[in-house]
């Protein structure tokens, strides 16, 4: 995503530790204390402008997520969108996904999404990918046993990757679709990339990918 | 493949023994000695009018290539294509691929390829593609471990399909195209149908699946 720089955002976010946590670390292990409640917790790496991730929890109001992003000037827009319509079952971090093995304990996540990362096209940027193994042995560490990570995409090659690397890490593929919007899907959350790129007409890719038991 | 009945086309088979093997269960676990050669034997199901079974022969002689078509009014074309052809590394079974356990002793075969096979779209015919579980089991009977199945399609139900029904048996996905004639995979051998459907400009998908070492 090409980033309009926000000198003020860092400023924005550090005024709602209400909804942006701070330090994500000293919550680990404790995260349904937050939301005060025992309901799955479903974390999206990559959340963008926060589209998908409050339209989710709109949808699901009896899910936790939790959406981190790298980039304080994007991630104020997710905040802006939550200070709007306030919703107690969203929690945003502005952190690096590589290192949510300190933000979450293991077992502490049900369900991973992944929408329209990156896709690292050259070869040796293979390990940046966020479905390279290296990641998925990191969602492994906090997803519950038989956990998901459900992918989408628009990039081809992204997609022909992860689902090869998925198969190496042992992981089964569930729901493979190679044009969403066509398919008989009915629950799809967009995100503004995907609602945007999907008016040209292009294919969007998903798939699920399930943990081992 | 839509199928002109050829009444002649049974008659025609039976003159060339030579190629197209009237007993193959007598022949179960000695198909190397038919070749006269150890080199590795590759297994087509379906081969239809037999363009990519020749093609392969030709492009690599140091292999074995054998093709199974249940229609006789199709493999016959196949023989014909071979008469005005003859190559040592190829032969022909017309039979039912249902039975190949009958044909094929345990290990016999290196490697396997689908071409297009018929996407039985119904979900209550599931039991019918070449892909369900109860094919994998016979094509694992008698392939080496870490055997490789090759699978070419246009048809994206069959290959959503295919994909989830190899992760579920446990195989491992390699060389996945989405796109198999934008992609620079050179080596393709075109089936007739292949050839007649690229050229309607829609995409033909491929992906290789390993049995377990």
């Amino acid at each position: 995503m090409r980033v309009r720089n926000k000198p003020w955002a860092k400023d924005k976010i550090a005024e709602h530790p209400e909804v942006v946590i701070p330090n994500p670390m000293d919550v680990k292990g404790h995260w349904r204390e937050v939301f005060k409640n025992d309901h799955p917790v479903h974390l999206e790496i990559g959340t963008g402008k926060g589209q998908f991730i409050l339209g989710m929890a709109k949808q699901y109001p009896m899910i936790n997520f939790i959406g981190i992003e790298i980039e304080a000037s994007i991630i104020v827009s997710a905040l802006e969108k939550w200070l709007e319509e306030p919703l107690a079952n969203v929690l945003l971090l502005n952190e690096n996904a590589e290192q949510i093995t300190d933000f979450f304990a293991e077992h502490e996540v049900d369900d991973m999404y992944l929408n329209f990362s990156d896709p690292w096209p050259k070869n040796r940027h293979e390990k940046r990918r966020l479905t390279y193994r290296s990641f998925l042995k990191s969602y492994e560490a906090i997803l519950k046993p038989g956990g998901r990570l459900n992918l989408k995409t628009d990039n081809q090659g992204l997609f022909e990757y992860s689902l090869e690397s998925f198969s190496k890490y042992g992981l089964q593929l569930e729901h493979i679709s190679l044009d969403l919007h066509a398919s008989d899907y009915k629950e799809n959350v967009k995100t503004e990339y995907e609602e945007k790129f999907s008016q040209k007409g292009q294919r969007i890719y998903r798939c699920e990918a399930i943990f081992p038991q």
